[in-house]
């Protein structure tokens, strides 16, 4: 059970699926969901988009010759029936795991593998810039394939790379859209409308031959209607199957296609290899394809599940986590304010607003993968008057820095974002950790930033965060179950004191970094260092009263899950230098470089991040000092 | 000269231009371009776009009702006549000038200004969201106006709005096309070629009824071909005015219409306000519109002179800037590369790739106003085998943050980007300081930052940068004239040793701060200080030399052109912690809030970055310092 079987298991490559015959293909098809079922279901991972794209790969490795023609999946969850079929089944099972297979493309597992885009809407830009490479170096036999979701192109530089694309004639660009109607809930927007407008004219064709033969009756011959006429042969193609919209900004269209329909594929995409220029393939797909638990699951056809029963389709149970938190505390907030309205980018479910879209359907906007646009239609929603909630993953905001910086933060505007998955976050790679937003958000004038420890405090700092009307806040917290409370045992302005302690060493404990900073500080105290446990509550700004906290002690350590590069350490040390307190300063995060993916616990093993190594290493460095800790000069 | 005068002298707001007849708007309209042409040939700014949009903002002046009718402008340095119609007229000479007008909408300026948007391509978003708020609020009777050029609708987070847009029926959005066929340059892509094919189609009207009369004749009246048939209509007109992109997507199209015609406008406008959802308008306007000088000028229109003479058009001879010293080598550098190309985002001439693109057209990319696709095409230029230099101005780069960091950096892939504009800029206000790229650009992981402090290092390292084959690297320098050569005496590690100097201070000066680190240096020197000055050339990652270096001294002070927070100086004091070396450090540089609009001096001296300041802050330090100075722990 989950390892590739009969012909799946004979494929060590493209070549080798071009040798199977047409007629064995459903069989390898049957194969590759019993193994995509098998193995999410123990792992999880990402099994709706991979199940509603598994003909379409195949159709895509036996038309096209990769490496040599690159393929680009946007995004890359989609490219797990493309690791099978690139010789990788043998190991599909260790999907996710440390040192097993990506979930996304890697790479450095394989050389049809060229991007890791785990963020949506980039694969255009990437089959733009290496068909003009290709050009640029002569080699003007390679074709550059990019598939595309229907929900990525809602993102704009999807649309940025697409009028790039257009207007350049010779670049053998295939574009593939995957149009199964979703993102992870339903696709939004007028482009969504027009796709599927154009998804039930199939079978057109026929009923364009016979209009057309109809239309030569008219009496309609002379200049200047020669064009008209011209045009009525075209647009009345465009009603029918209305793919005005590409073919206005000049690409071929070539759909729509059953994209179950191996064979069709095959053929459709085989007269867009023969075009040599930019052409788009649209297939329709279903996401959840061939497994009855997916398709016919709602809320997002199990787009992304944890580990489940393969029989049942019943996932095991999540602890309560802290989107669950937030999710209930927003929609309490929602009942108490009418100004509060909520914004998603596509995530209704995973950011944990489906309960507020289901009170106040009339006060959530979903816009599509389309971070920018979310801040700022913020903005304005802010400057008429009301107060918006952004929920938004960490790692997805660095999209929408510039609208967050130029557009919320210039104009003092009261727009709360909630970042969930910040800080560590595992199994999905390296560009799902949300290491980056205490550092970018540090720089933007005005920003208030809260850190929650545990559930008590995202409830109370979330509120606090919508009652600002001066300027945006941030609340960050992390992936998973959500931390143990922790109570304060005092104040220091506005930060919570955790534990008090002698003035050796004071450790500012970022969010829910409180559990491990007492474990490091229980250890000190064993060691006769005693320990002072802060928790700043708002890291930006930080309360000017930890300057003469700091001041009272030998050593300041700060401790946060985010890149250490720029981040509220850094804050800290600077504050104190600014004040001319130069005591001693050291900062404990995530070292600043892409993290493989593994489980949590592994990763804060291996980079450091444990109440033992934090003990360690400030011991060591209050030995280093210890000579002079007495005595160092504190004003 | 310089002031208004006859009609626009007596309008001190919207409700007097309602006034006006209809026969007296010609002479308003000259009035606005003589006061338009006269103060920016004083004070510079931006003049061919606001040339061409005099009667256009006229026409929304008197249609709509400004302010309860919202009006966004995108960008915002088209407002300028709008400035003059909202009771500005009178205070239009101080433009740009300290204390004076802003070169863009400001809300502190005016009620009729929201945003100051001079990052292209948000004003869709920003109407969504205010129309949306409208909506919440019951205030169904205003209409949101949103005036988009042609060149700003290539940037992805306009598509992301109209995405939106589209799909809310009920929004009285006004998008008003303000399509000059050009931003800096004339627009490109895709979207560009199906805007001209709009154009080219005026007067269609008539033909269509005409076609239409005879396509009664066709005999096809059976379902299901009724649907074609309502199709045909559709399909024809389509073709003489092919919005079908823009009704794909569906939204309404009133169009094209001559955007120098004011009556027209007018009527098109009060036709658009009447839909009551949303609608777009295609007005078709002439950038420089009325200054022959403007008109006939190629490169740009006279987009952003510097000042000129208003009767020759001949502008005042600029001193040797910086741009022009990248401009030289990069031609030089692709002599001898032919793996080398350049990429910009529409501004071809203000970035300086103009002379490469004439020399090497096959090797140059305009991609739009969009940096996202800019950076990531670039991934995929490296990813073919070349070497791309993406040139940007620096605060444009925060647009593409993410996709540096996540398509470039994470790929370790050989893109060199080069910012210019870095640092403080001045005239054009708080959105256009490149403050925050030494901040953000920290956190990626392998990417390597150089500042030069004069022409001959920015030509040593940018072809340092096009050397690097393992990840992107970053060239940043400022607005203006190129700095005075400043000698290196010795070296530390890579870094220059500016001015060797006894152990008390070393100052750590970013880039172009040379100048004022040596003053410095000088003045501290007469008060018994002496001081070392390095300039590490390469800020990131520092060269590990620096520790020792630093260790000798009893004091370090960093002086950079970016805001204080996150930048040079943070990472020169968290390099010393990690190496356990306590010696002080003092960091100098942009103060971290929004800059009002000032010439550079100015603001240099506002904010305290002179020779005087820095020597005056560090000998305040040293002073504090002093009893401790002789004997703070170094390790």
């Amino acid at each position: 059970m989950g390892e590739p079987r009969g012909l799946l298991e004979s494929l060590k490559g493209p070549d080798d699926l071009k040798r199977l015959e047409a007629s064995e293909l459903p069989q390898l098809a049957a194969e590759i969901r019993d193994l995509l079922i098998q193995s999410v279901s123990r792992n999880g991972g990402h099994l709706g988009p991979n199940l509603g794209v598994v003909e379409l790969t195949i159709a895509i490795h036996r038309v096209f010759d990769s490496p040599r023609d690159p393929v680009f999946w946007d995004t890359g969850h989609q490219a797990y029936v493309h690791k099978m079929l690139t010789g990788r089944a043998d190991r599909f099972a260790t999907l996710r795991q440390q040192g097993g297979l990506s979930g996304y493309p890697s790479r450095a597992e394989s050389e049809h593998d060229f991007v890791e885009n785990s963020h949506a809407s980039t694969a255009l830009s990437y089959a733009d810039g290496m068909a003009k490479a290709f050009k640029v170096r002569g080699e003007t036999d390679r074709t550059v394939v990019a598939v595309i979701g229907d929900g990525a192109l809602t993102g704009g530089m999807a649309w940025e790379a697409l009028n790039n694309i257009a207007a350049a004639k010779d670049l053998p660009i295939v574009i593939v859209v995957n149009d199964n109607g979703r993102s992870y809930a339903p696709t939004i927007g007028g482009l969504a409308r027009h796709l599927s407008s154009l998804r039930v004219s199939q079978g057109y064709e026929g009923a364009l031959e016979f209009v057309k033969d109809n239309l030569g009756k008219v009496p309609l011959v002379g200049s200047p209607f020669y064009d008209a006429l011209h045009g009525l042969k075209k647009g009345l193609k465009d009603i029918l199957a209305p793919q005005a919209m590409f073919e206005d900004l000049g690409l071929k269209y070539v759909g729509p296609i059953d994209g179950h329909d191996e064979q069709a594929l095959e053929e459709a995409l085989r007269r867009a290899k023969g075009f040599r220029g930019p052409v788009l393939v649209h297939a329709i797909t279903r996401k959840g394809q061939g497994y009855a638990h997916a398709e016919n699951h709602d809320e997002d056809c199990f787009h992304s599940p944890g580990a489940f029963d393969p029989v049942t389709g019943e996932e095991r149970p999540k602890p309560h986590g802290w989107t669950n938190v937030f999710a209930e505390e927003i929609v309490r907030l929602g009942r108490r304010r009418d100004d509060l309205v909520a914004i998603t980018a596509a995530m209704l479910h995973p950011t944990g607003l489906a309960k507020f879209a289901e009170e106040f359907p009339e006060r959530t906007y979903d816009v599509g993968i389309a971070e920018q646009h979310a801040l700022t239609s913020a903005a304005g929603l802010a400057m008429g008057g009301l107060h918006p909630v952004v929920a938004v993953y960490s790692t997805f905001l660095n999209r929408a820095f510039d609208q967050l910086l130029m557009d919320v933060a210039l104009h003092r505007l009261p727009v709360t974002v909630v970042l969930d998955r910040a800080g560590v976050t595992g199994d999905d790679g390296p560009s799902h950790n949300g290491m980056w937003d205490l550092s970018i958000l540090q720089v933007v004038p005005g920003l208030r930033i809260a850190a929650p420890r545990d559930a008590s405090r995202l409830r109370e700092l979330l509120a606090e965060a919508v009652e600002v009307d001066d300027g945006p806040t941030v609340v960050r917290f992390p992936k998973g179950a959500v931390a143990a409370e922790v109570e304060t045992v005092g104040k220091i302005g506005e930060a919570d004191v955790l534990r008090a302690g002698d003035p050796d060493v004071m450790i500012v404990s970022v969010g829910p970094m409180a559990a491990i900073c007492l474990e490091a500080a229980s250890l000190l105290d064993a060691q006769g260092i005693s320990a002072t446990v802060v928790d700043p509550r708002w890291v930006k700004p930080l309360d000017e009263a930890l300057v003469s906290a700091a001041r009272a002690h030998k050593l300041v350590a700060v401790v946060e899950d985010n890149g250490r590069v720029g981040a509220v350490g850094d804050a800290v040390a600077r504050m104190l230098r600014d004040a001319d307190v130069d005591v001693p300063v050291r900062t404990f995060g995530i070292p600043q470089r892409f993290l493989e993916h593994a489980k949590r616990p592994a990763i804060f093993t291996e980079i450091g991040l444990t109440g033992q190594d934090l003990a360690r290493k400030i011991t060591e460095v209050v030995a280093k000092r210890s000579p002079v800790l007495e005595d160092h000069p504190t004003s």
